[in-house]
């Protein structure tokens, strides 16, 4: 109810399996474009800075993107001695590529993002996040990464997975068979590093994505991080490796030596984000 | 709007700051009452169990509060080598005191509750919480806790803040004089612990917390665990203690050796839970 005299409130709710919501205020819509994969909307909000949706759905804000990007990226990449070349699937906010390039021995970034008006409205709205599209090292691929992956053999280092939740085209990349191309695309060295949703509202997901990664990784490790402005705050991550696990590396020694500058992860939380609580172990075993 | 058909949908939003919302949805009310300090509501959700409500602000749910209650009375509970005596300030919803009769060395948990409501309603509606009233181990006191331990004299071992955010009758639980009279209450080996809110959102209100504990106690840390049904989903607790820091002893042995059953909180929960992200950590210095 609006009494007289008292401004307008605008808020977007993103709800969870119809029991649970976010909601924040909004200022004003500053984008808003139906691609030919979805809807695409940057919004000013009253408290987060700008925020980036996708059909209805909350994908980051200004506020606290540091937190995800940070820990999808740095625990991969502090986990590998020499990474060079990294494979970003998704990632069109801008956000994941910002971080792989804080590592000095970056010497390619490939980002496939399916829809390139998910680039553009970030670059144009969210220039914090989008710092890195201009760098040389960086090469962009707008196309499906699920074909992208399957035509790769042993020239990544790192690839990472910044997808939204296997709904639509999302759904092939936490399939087995992505896990395989995936292991194929990968050096003996390599890792992998995916967003895998909330282990509070969906477990069942989080277990189905282990067995899938088990069947083509030896090394599959849950982490977990807090996301204020996805479902829950507090959301996994997974990690897959070719030859070692997340902690078998001096990653302490490797964020000094290559000189990170982040606000979230340390080495500290690197090695914390792995200890699971105990409901979440059980989920996994 | 609701089209024909449609069945009605009922959300409790409980917004912070005026730019952010968490909203559950609600099958009915089963409780609500006026007390002398707020409005005590027990609502049935369609995805967390039951919900106690206090002045319209979300204090647990029966599927999440098991990560609060278990990591404000464990962490300190296993940094202790045999607490005895345990006094809990508010605790009404009943399941801090469930977790503290779990340590087996409890003989005596004082309950200072300035809101016989809150228990009345929690013993009726929350009985999942509600296991630990009726135990010989366990008195209850309805007063003001600000008052009660001005009276203490070195009687506690461990005395626990499970109270609500600092506005109104909460105020004082978290201005220096209360920590100086927890100091006093506690025994030599003594330890204090209370929620300390979002360290995304209140980043001041966490440093004054910290400025004036300091003031009273020797060994003050923050620790951190997601409750899904608070603001960011993101958590702090603030442990003081007398001698000795919360890593000071074999939490895990004792965790161990006490059979102490579990769903969140492990030996190496409590070690990860202390480490802080940069932001956390500048936000304190």
């Amino acid at each position: 109810m609006i009494r007289p005299g008292q401004p307008r409130e605008l808020w977007l709710t993103d709800t969870h399996q119809d029991q649970y919501g976010i909601s924040l205020r909004i200022k004003k819509t500053l984008f808003r474009k139906q691609s030919a994969h979805q809807i695409v909307e940057v919004l000013d909000t009253e408290g987060f800075g700008r925020l980036l949706v996708l059909d209805g759905i909350i994908m980051c804000t200004e506020r606290d993107e540091f937190v995800y990007h940070e820990m999808l990226v740095h625990v991969p990449l502090c986990a590998h001695a020499d990474p060079r070349d990294v494979l970003v699937i998704g990632g069109g906010d801008g956000g994941t590529l910002r971080e792989v390039l804080k590592h000095p021995s970056i010497r390619r970034v490939d980002m496939v993002e399916i829809d390139e008006a998910v680039i553009q409205a970030s670059r144009e709205f969210l220039p914090t996040l989008n710092t890195g599209w201009d760098d040389p090292r960086t090469r962009v691929l707008c196309r499906d990464g699920i074909e992208f992956l399957k035509t790769q053999r042993e020239n990544y280092d790192v690839v990472l997975v910044d997808s939204t939740d296997p709904i639509g085209p999302a759904v092939g990349l936490f399939e087995e068979a992505f896990y395989r191309n995936a292991f194929q695309a990968l050096r003996s060295e390599g890792l992998m590093a995916l967003q895998s949703g909330s282990p509070f509202f969906d477990g069942d997901f989080l277990r189905s994505i282990h067995a899938n990664l088990h069947a083509a990784f030896p090394h599959v490790s849950l982490y977990l991080a807090p996301v204020v402005t996805y479902p829950g705050g507090h959301w996994s991550f997974t990690f897959a490796g070719k030859a070692h696990g997340p902690l078998d590396g001096p990653h302490a020694e490797r964020y000094r030596g290559r000189g990170l500058a982040t606000r979230y992860y340390t080495p500290d939380i690197h090695h914390a984000a792995l200890q699971l609580p105990r409901f979440i172990q059980d989920l996994l075993t």
